[in-house]
């Protein structure tokens, strides 16, 4: 069992040693290492490792992928794998595959050797460290044969350094406890899902659904059963809330939480983690004995995705007085209101206004959520500080030319729509990269009806604007409306252009957010700000007291809405560590 | 009756005061054009009418705008038009009109107004010279506010153009009686339409259902009854074949022709207009008792538009050698293959072999068609000949990017394809305008199931690239194709391009295009070159034999394909009368 300090008092020819088998066939990238000892935590040495891979050249990043075997390959066949290899690929059981198997994987690597030029690789003890099952790691290589190269060069390090804090925590014989606590509970949870969506293996739980409910209760049971919460309500929106005193009961409370209703097939992690992680962390307090100068409460929001009713952040609103009643009589896809949906579920309407909470009674909102963006995934970091979530704006326009003979008509003589929404597709590209933390999205795209012989008489399009303040959001929006109106005037066309939502950004609180960071750098992880390109339940809260948020990472590219969105069980054990973190300072400050 | 003798022969106020009332308010167009004497026919004089305006600077243009009344305006209530004007109105219906009528008009008028700042213009008497009727009146009128100003401004001007032609044609004492003949013919023939489409009133006639052959039997029994060929049949595949014999009957012939099938809920002129067009002139060559040094040989293709079956060119092809028995078992959207409904038309399939033609036996093919296009409508030009029948090359293809969160990816983390595709469009747009006479057109394009806040991970779209010579088609679409490789490379994505079709360019032979230009010149106009962009039956016969193309203005843009595809009367008879033109040319050079 290997331990920090003996790393920190090597020499660097046993630290190399010591670490020898954890990046493949590589010692250089140990070697190059020791020279940023000492490592203040397990996290920070694993840190310095992607770091020296982070800062060599290409080539020897190349030399590195290359230096790895193929999947269940030839060198399986001859046994000449690696320790390590032999031993993690028999964990994924590819050493049982059928012949079919067999040939469909030969077949996938020499088209992916074919298409990039170096072997497929794969952390197959995957995000919870136990092992992905075959089928799971066919499908997984058959979708990255559609990735571009620079994509796919990136996504391999990325698992080279998965396979690496593996065989680390091997090393260590140490394991991410809490981390795997917390990610079995979100297999737990997600075992709720609506009849349709179950056959598919889909994960989809809308508003007050028969799964949804039960999701709820799962939540109840376990604040209550398994982590010791004093208080553990469902309120009358379907929020679950879980209290757990301070040394003295009166004491104010820091509010958390997130939403645990889901988009249709969407992820597991999107909302859930926010609540699993401070319950956890209840869990641990509880277990050992522990009370705060202050309350937590913990709430598990009914509804944030606006699914099922267009009432988006109708759990969060509730708290803050946002409940609108109008909601009440919204009709689902299947014709049913809410308000019947509610009656159903044994919710008390007339109990609504009672949810929303004094703010003074409070010190503030904080929230972790996955990422749901490429940012963290592509700095090889774990966690990330959210500045603000930002504002947006949306649109939705038409531009209107005249449909003419694609053969017949000269170019000089053309009203192509295309071609201007072209112009205004590359126009928001370029302003939404000319600010830093801006985005500009044309999402929807089309020329309706449009024909290979026929110069585009319509298009249609989309416009998402977000930006960390309403000032540089509202100047963006500004500049691309007014370049439409340019392409318009200059191509001689029409156009109309509908504004359908816009929402104030909400910076996190500068106090709370240094919390954050305080609790991310003690892990001995880099402090990394960024903003939230997504709106979340803090938003709400923003409007009556501060609020700050903690991004984990999102594999596969931080893809959301989606089942591929994904953590891992180290990443989340940081998070947890960094919430305990912020608690503790919290403590400490209030005494 | 004014002649063009008593004009040539005025002095510059005689003309000016001859010539009052053509333009409403404004002699001194009339003035101006009194310079251009003397004139050739009428033609050439409406011809140096519309080019004293074309020079005029835009102001003069805008107040010969603004010097009309409104319709069915202030102007007609307190009978204040001019006496020309009241006459139109009248003919046009629009003293008749309900309240309703009325009221509908003034709120036209105002809106019409208010948005171009000109009063709205319409040849009420329209494209026969008789007078529309209300309900187009007020149709045309509510279509046309949704044009830009500058397409307005030119609609408004060739509106005018079309009154002064209708004015002069009275002051002529003259009418199109050729024109108004073939315009008929067209009207009478549009009566056949497959059902579904008679009750919408839409034209909708495919290769071999009732309407089709309904129409093949009219054409056949019009050029044996009214044109006096010698010869009519409906051959093997269903062209109707009509022979009127030289002096020798043995002579060799001139072939002539185009299609008188449709596009669904298409126009009357397409294809029609050079089937009509020469009936009428073997018409008056048999009521004249002439006899020509050669036959002439009139045939209606059965198909040229490929829409029941994905057979086109199939009438004209069947002349060449080019019908494809793999066709007679393709399935229409009925599953009818297309041999039953050969068999349920009384069509021999065993002699279609024997349709094909032998070359030396005939002189050359020359066609009459509708432009399809916006050239000669731009240009105020009734005819233009066709230099060549363009090259075509058509893709279709679709760009992979990565679908990714709108508000969470970072500009600089992006794969979007559809900002890809813009790239695409821009680049076909520049490139399709660097060469004379070369088109390129991205027609289709669609991010498939977008969404407003989701970086688009997909884009489809289609390329057509047509030019007057292969050698310019193909470097163009090679420099696209290249284009499109590199911005996929420079951003990180991938895509697919599948070539769906290739056509040869067909360049008219210089000898007959030439007949075409004399024929042109001597009806007084000015000679206009001009790819045809649209296929047509000579690209077939431009296999075994010469070929050359004459194209009539078409009215609202040059749509193509669409109902309101139309032609003038007057235009109408300017293509007989080149025609006969080249008819006669063509008798003078073989004797």
């Amino acid at each position: 069992m290997l331990t920090l300090e003996q790393l920190n008092n090597a020499t660097q020819a046993e630290f190399t040693a010591l670490l020898d088998g954890v990046y493949e066939h590589s010692p250089w990238i140990a070697e190059q290492t020791w020279h940023a000892r000492p490592f203040a935590s397990l996290a920070n040495l694993k840190r310095a490792l992607i770091e020296t891979l982070r800062t060599s050249p290409p080539e020897a990043r190349l030399a590195l992928i290359k230096a790895h075997p193929e999947l269940a390959g030839k060198a399986m066949v001859t046994k000449s794998l690696t320790a390590e290899s032999t031993n993690e690929q028999s964990k994924a059981g590819l050493t049982d595959c059928t012949p079919e198997e067999f040939q469909r994987i030969q077949q996938l690597n020499a088209d992916y050797n074919a298409k990039f030029g170096f072997p497929f690789i794969l952390a197959v003890r995957g995000p919870r460290g136990l092992g992905m099952n075959r089928h799971e790691i066919i499908a997984t290589f058959a979708r990255r044969l559609n990735n571009s190269p620079d994509f796919e060069f990136a996504e391999s390090l990325r698992n080279i350094h998965r396979i690496a804090e593996i065989r680390l925590n091997d090393k260590f014989a140490t394991e991410p406890a809490l981390g795997n606590l917390v990610w079995d509970w979100h297999e737990e949870l997600a075992k709720h899902t609506e009849p349709g969506y179950a056959e598919r293996n889909e994960l989809c739980v809308t508003y007050l659904t028969d799964a949804h409910r039960a999701a709820a209760r799962e939540l109840a049971n376990r604040m209550r059963e398994e982590c010791g919460f004093d208080d553990v309500t469902i309120d009358a929106v379907g929020n679950v809330v879980g209290i757990y005193h301070g040394k003295d009961p009166q004491s104010k409370r820091l509010l958390t939480g997130s939403h645990y209703d889901t988009v249709r097939n969407g992820g597991k992690y999107d909302g859930r983690l926010g609540i699993l992680v401070p319950m956890a962390c209840v869990r641990e307090l509880h277990r050992a004995g522990r009370r705060l100068p202050y309350g937590i409460e913990v709430v598990g929001f009914a509804e944030e995705e606006g699914q099922r009713y267009k009432a988006t952040f109708l759990g969060s609103g509730a708290l803050t007085g946002q409940f609108d009643k109008t909601w009440l009589d919204q009709l689902d896809a299947d014709g049913v209101p809410m308000r019947a949906a509610m009656a159903h579920a044994d919710l008390d309407i007339s109990a609504i206004d009672a949810l929303k909470r004094d703010p003074s009674r409070y010190l503030g909102f904080i929230e972790t959520h996955i990422e749901q963006g490429p940012v963290l995934n592509d700095l090889d970091l774990p966690l990330g500080i959210v500045t603000s979530i930002n504002g947006s704006v949306r649109y939705v326009g038409q531009i209107t030319g005249m449909a003419s003979h694609a053969g017949t008509t000269p170019m000089t003589m053309r009203r192509d729509a295309a071609a201007a929404a072209a112009e205004l597709v590359l126009y928001a590209e370029k302003r939404g990269g000319s600010v830093q933390d801006l985005v500009a999205t044309v999402g929807m795209l089309e020329v309706p009806n449009g024909s290979i012989n026929v110069v585009p008489g319509r298009c249609r399009f989309s416009l998402d604007v977000r930006a960390t303040t309403n000032e540089v959001r509202d100047a963006a929006a500004a500049d691309i409306r007014n370049e439409l109106a340019a392409i318009c005037e200059r191509r001689g066309l029409q156009y109309t252009l509908e504004e359908t939502m816009q929402a104030d950004a909400a910076p996190c609180a500068p106090e709370w957010r240094l919390r954050w960071e305080s609790a991310v750098e003690a892990l001995g992880l880099p402090v990394f700000r960024l903003p939230s390109g997504a709106g979340h339940d803090a938003m709400m809260l923003h409007r009556v007291m501060p609020q700050a948020m903690l991004f984990l990472r999102g594999l596969n590219a931080g893809i959301s809405h989606n089942p591929l969105e994904s953590i891992t069980n180290d990443d989340t054990e940081l998070c947890v560590r960094a919430f305990q973190n912020v608690l503790n300072q919290l403590a400490t400050d209030l005494t």
